[in-house]
């Protein structure tokens, strides 16, 4: 160990940091190599950009434009970036809506992927999912294993996802638990890759 | 209702959508109006970098650089994201280490703020906390409620956080319960503002 003061915390009187010297990319022709047990998903990384409708038996359905960022760093895992904004019935904006963060871990068999996945998303409404997941082709299916609400969120209890790259576009449909109903269809989509 | 057929998917055959209409910012000069509910926390609001210093128990010590950015998009919630890495003895970088995203919710009563937090936090590694916090002044102190990790994380069962905005810098101190470890300190950093 060096010869520094121990009561001192180490980054007291230490150098500037230059800006983080790595790559994030949602381009797969720039940025770092994807990692091979990401190879599955390799369709999904991107910028999508397009309409969905949603709906719960509790509110009235609602259209909407969404901006889905897929990125990577050359690690296992991948970053998931969501904002979505309503849309009036000339698809005029109306406000910002659901945005959401994540991270996709592939389960690996060794260094070998194995074809399950791991979700970890979380909402500023106050939740937080955890999906275990199975890709098949290019169709990735999640189901939530626990969900954590802080004390204010609203009662969301489960989650279940389905997403799909058809005819070059993302597709998802996704069914939620919450308020006292089951499982029962509230957000579905097509986006188009606009990045990436 | 619109004369759509309910069978077919709303979103079939609708235009494109323009890109997202809304501002984030970390930058309170810019960007949209940042909701009352955070005034207490407007100090954090911007992109910091700096050192840290980590360890644990299971762990040799090492060194870290960092970024942190906490913006806002004009909801009562803020953004975090931050990523680090690891430093060699001449601080130059070795590799990509921690990232970590999400949300950080102030408690209202009524459309007031109450100086209680929660926050939703989770790494690429498969953790989520969820933290119940409180704010002093400046400082910010949070403790897991629950952490919820996917079959594949490593075992971390609880954490806590304490930040402060120190002479203009962002200071936080971080304990992790881990590995049959209660909590013990884990990381420590000093950022200064280099952003917003």
């Amino acid at each position: 160990m060096s010869d520094e003061n121990p009561l001192q915390p180490p980054w007291l009187n230490a150098p500037p940091v230059d800006p983080y010297p790595y790559e994030e990319s949602h381009d797969l022709r720039t940025g770092p190599k994807l990692h091979p047990a990401l190879d599955g998903l390799l369709p999904y990384v991107g910028v999508w950009r397009g309409r969905g409708r949603g709906g719960y038996p509790t509110i009235e359905d609602f259209d909407y434009g969404q901006e889905i960022r897929i990125s990577h760093d050359g690690r296992p895992f991948l970053c998931y970036e969501s904002r979505a904004w309503l849309l009036d019935e000339q698809s005029r904006p109306i406000r910002p809506a659901g945005r959401e963060m994540g991270w996709w871990r592939p389960v690996l068999a060794g260094d070998r992927a194995t074809g399950e996945w791991e979700a970890l998303m979380t909402t500023p409404t106050g939740v937080m999912e955890l999906h275990l997941g199975k890709r098949t082709g290019t169709q990735l299916e999640f189901a939530t294993d626990a969900v954590v609400r802080t004390p204010t969120a609203k009662e969301v209890t489960a989650g279940h996802r389905l997403f799909g790259i058809v005819e070059g576009a993302l597709l998802y449909a996704q069914e939620m638990a919450a308020v006292g109903h089951g499982l029962t269809p509230h957000l579905s989509a097509r986006l188009i890759r606009v990045g990436g």
